[in-house]
């Protein structure tokens, strides 16, 4: 029964996670031209696509990794890889969603990292990165022991969930800020709610949704690794234990 | 020394609080002239303030009623009644928040909850009522037995800790939508980040600093109070033995 709720939940969050980006790449297709790498705008419509992708979607399932009843018994090692590798793929995704933002301003000439939004979603992605470095040097590499992990499990776990908060708070103003660029005609602005307003705002609320469901299931559901012993836990990367 | 780590910690904490509301009222005073209850641009400039002070700093000092060490020994409920007392001033100045928009908009014949910035922020009002109503049903009233109590404690936490992320996300969406707002003419554009550009993006950073560290000590921290034993976690507000 216990098993069977877990899939449940496991496959609806996995299909609201899909939602989120097939939700963000139809809104660039059906208002925006669709994709190209070309520096224009259609360069941009990647951004919030690879960034809901990457700094959302992506990154919560690298979250909940340990959360699979598969990751609680036997060697953590593998976990652990694809726990990072996931991590690594999500920080990936977020740098190109920066890498085309950026390209698109330099082709038209105008000025990055003014607004808020900007400002926020930069020190997302300068903590992401910190965040899988430390993660990487604290728990994969072999030289730390198994006191200081417990110790700083918590601290590592509290921010990888503030990362999540933030990058929902950058979506979130990102979506917001790109409807007042888009709909900013008299004919149809904003506040007139147009069908693109209704589909952008949906899918904005469907990635909070999202989020708190992930941030739920990673703090306080009890679908947990159970504490392993001193030999699993301080397991280092490089030992060929496991 | 662990106490003076913490009255450090809550000294600063309250200064960055306070810090937060000053630097928004400044900011609504300075370059969008300052305060009037007469539904004009002037009542809309209560808005940021209410909505800082109510769903930010007053309902984060209300969520950490129990991390004072004076709450940890002795009786439970005039601190239950601190929590909720707090929390029911942090919702009066959110709906307070809300009723100057609204009158705003009424004034000016403008539409009301079209962008993503309300969306979420109207989302985040309804939770913050469902939990305290719930909050003040489950943990004050006298007829939950204790084990649904504790059953209900960790999701009433979580649901606490999600809705000040949310009022954050909303805050920072609505710095966002103010500032494209404001900052729309030619001479001076958001983009050319302008003096209240700088200030106005500068306090959402410091509402987010605030916010996760505030999120810290609720989650993580050790500053927490030892779990009662079931008499006193179970104490109703209508008995007589506190």
């Amino acid at each position: 029964m216990a098993v069977g709720w877990f899939y449940l939940s496991f496959y609806a969050l996995s299909l609201l996670g899909l939602m989120c980006v097939i939700l963000t790449v139809y809104w660039m297709q059906l208002w925006h031209g669709g994709f190209a790498w070309d520096g224009t705008s259609l360069m941009f419509n990647y951004h919030p696509v690879f960034m809901v992708a990457g700094s959302v979607v992506v990154y919560s399932a690298a979250s909940l990794v340990y959360r699979l009843p598969q990751s609680w018994v036997g060697p953590k090692l593998p976990w652990k890889i694809g726990h990072a590798v996931l991590h690594l793929l999500a920080f990936i995704l977020t740098v190109l969603g920066l890498v085309v933002v950026f390209q698109f301003h330099n082709h038209e000439n105008t000025v990055s990292l003014y607004s808020l939004h900007s400002w926020l979603g930069i020190v997302t992605v300068f903590l992401f990165a910190c965040q899988w470095f430390l993660g990487f040097v604290v728990f994969l590499l072999p030289w730390v022991s198994v006191w200081l992990r417990s110790l700083l499990k918590p601290i590592h776990v509290f921010f990888g969930a503030i990362i999540l908060f933030l990058s929902i708070a950058s979506v979130i103003s990102g979506i917001n800020e790109k409807l007042f660029f888009s709909l900013n005609n008299n004919t149809q602005p904003y506040s007139s709610l147009p069908s693109e307003a209704v589909f952008a705002n949906s899918t904005g609320m469907l990635v909070v949704v999202f989020g708190v469901l992930v941030l739920y299931i990673l703090l306080v559901s009890s679908w947990k690794r159970p504490e392993p012993g001193i030999l699993s836990e301080g397991q280092p990367l490089l030992c060929d234990g496991e």
